[in-house]
């Protein structure tokens, strides 16, 4: 995952430095690049670098970063207002609350400081960035970069450019995304969820309605995923999946199993939201797997598991 | 995953000796246990054992099993009826074709010449045992046993009782399963798809959904979950995945998120089946990436991702 130096002499620029903000500071440091911090609550300002570095020194242990976790860590530097943050940057990555009104009133301060070539990624994980960056000096720059977190260990970045958009912001940031390491996936239209959680989505809708019909538990729906369909798409994908699935390839297996998963398509109808008491026995069931004060703990093996995929992906040269 | 032997001294039977019935009979010959294999096509029938054989050789290479392949191989014995597979055996596996009035068949020919005690998995992906084991006297002792792919490396197989199945069947079923080494999904109702194809059916119809409306190609739809997605499934599964990533956990997390996946989920609604234009397309978006001369060969090299994906289990103590 250390990619090397990427030939930029500007800094990057972070804003908004909570988990995913921090993570991606992570992401361009490791790769050489200066990257500069900057979040308007203080609490989360002054938390983000040494959480950086501590991350920093766990991905050394898993010999995921080559340079010592203080020569990254070096790298990245807090800053006390927006303007000081985006001055000069060629590329602002923003990781601010996941609110259209938060997302706006941010793009309209960029726009008021903002040299004339900066470049504007957003981490929007499902807003289409066209309900908040349009009509701006910036419009053209501004396109979504939606990671997974962390993006230092989950490689994916969804890049979804807005009505107004121009080819050269994408071309920009797919070549910077690449630089660092990360696989990017061109969204080419504008749509809720975009690709990775609309897809999440149709999963999970799944999952819970067979939860709160009795057919499985939250763990029994877990394992069928984790030793079983998790293993094929965690290095293939859904498609290449099925494509492998049929003697013929993907269209015979469309031939052969299409019928099936149609008619279970349309045996889920709209069925409404999560209601308060689907969610609070989703709740139980997940809490008897693992009790409440347990979950910063699991967290931590989470993290350590993505470090052992990622490098094993190192190892076995698919990074 | 060598899990030693099974403590029974009869012999299993597997009945339909295709890819999966003859990936079944490694799954038991491995646990120790002597395997009767029978399939009523004789070119199917004679391919089995040396495909089995050439298979344990390749999990002796991956440290997947102790014993040397012949000794395992050993254990499989092929011969030419129903009878002589099933007479005094204490398990049946059926793999044969998908197909209701096949499986119906089989199962009234077991009925004539089954031992009263022999208990019946079926390894059907998709349609309830209720709908071809029914009111026959081995009812009671017929259950769903469906295994992924090939079921001596991925380990889920979900268990689905009918309406005539009594609890001593599945328990009994469940247990030789864990014996075996395999990781047992209770499916409480009888639902078209069970647990696992229901996951994979929505999935799949929000990827099939994505690829035709422009939004993404096939092989970023493949880069989404298997740089992104997957990752996470492989080792938790989407309710562990989501109960962490929300700071209080999953109703957290449903609270948050829940009103963008149901807006996501209203947003595709019934829109037919798989047409044959849709399915062209796909295949040619597939074989842009993987030729059609090369299916055999990336199968191969996914039974290899297979093994490696099972070695580092076994190491990681999760299998």
């Amino acid at each position: 995952m250390n990619k090397g130096h990427i030939d930029t002499s500007k800094p990057v620029a972070i804003v908004g430095a909570g988990l995913v903000g921090a993570g991606w500071a992570i992401a361009f440091a490791r790769a050489g690049l200066a990257v500069r911090v900057y979040d308007a609550n203080a609490r989360i300002a002054e938390a983000a670098i040494p959480w950086a570095t501590g991350q920093l020194r766990a991905l050394h242990a898993h010999g995921l970063i080559d340079e010592s976790p203080e020569t990254v860590a070096g790298r990245l530097q807090m800053v006390d207002s927006l303007e000081a943050a985006i001055s000069d940057a060629a590329y602002v990555q923003e990781s601010v609350l996941e609110r259209l009104d938060v997302k706006r009133k941010l793009m309209t301060d960029i726009d008021a400081v903002a040299d004339a070539d900066v470049i504007i990624g957003s981490s929007s994980s499902g807003m289409p960035a066209s309900a908040f960056s349009c009509d701006l000096t910036i419009s053209p720059r501004v396109i979504i970069a939606h990671p997974v977190n962390p993006p230092y260990l989950v490689p994916v970045v969804e890049l979804v450019p807005s009505t107004q958009t121009v080819a050269e912001t994408t071309a920009f940031v797919e070549k910077l995304m690449v630089g660092i390491g990360q696989s990017v996936v061109r969204v080419r239209k504008e749509i809720e969820g975009f690709v990775l959680n609309r897809l999440q989505a149709a999963l999970l809708r799944e999952a819970w309605a067979l939860q709160r019909d009795g057919v499985a538990s939250c763990e029994d729906i877990d394992k069928t995923v984790r030793d079983g369909l998790g293993w094929r798409w965690s290095f293939m994908g859904p498609f290449e999946t099925i494509d492998l699935n049929a003697p013929e390839g993907v269209a015979d297996y469309a031939r052969r199993l299409g019928p099936l998963y149609y008619s279970i398509a349309k045996s889920r109808v709209d069925d409404g939201p999560w209601d308060p008491e689907l969610i609070a026995r989703v709740e139980h069931d997940r809490r008897q797997h693992l009790p409440a004060d347990e979950l910063a703990a699991r967290r931590n093996w989470r993290d350590a598991k993505l470090m052992e995929f990622a490098a094993r992906q190192v190892e076995s040269g698919e990074s």
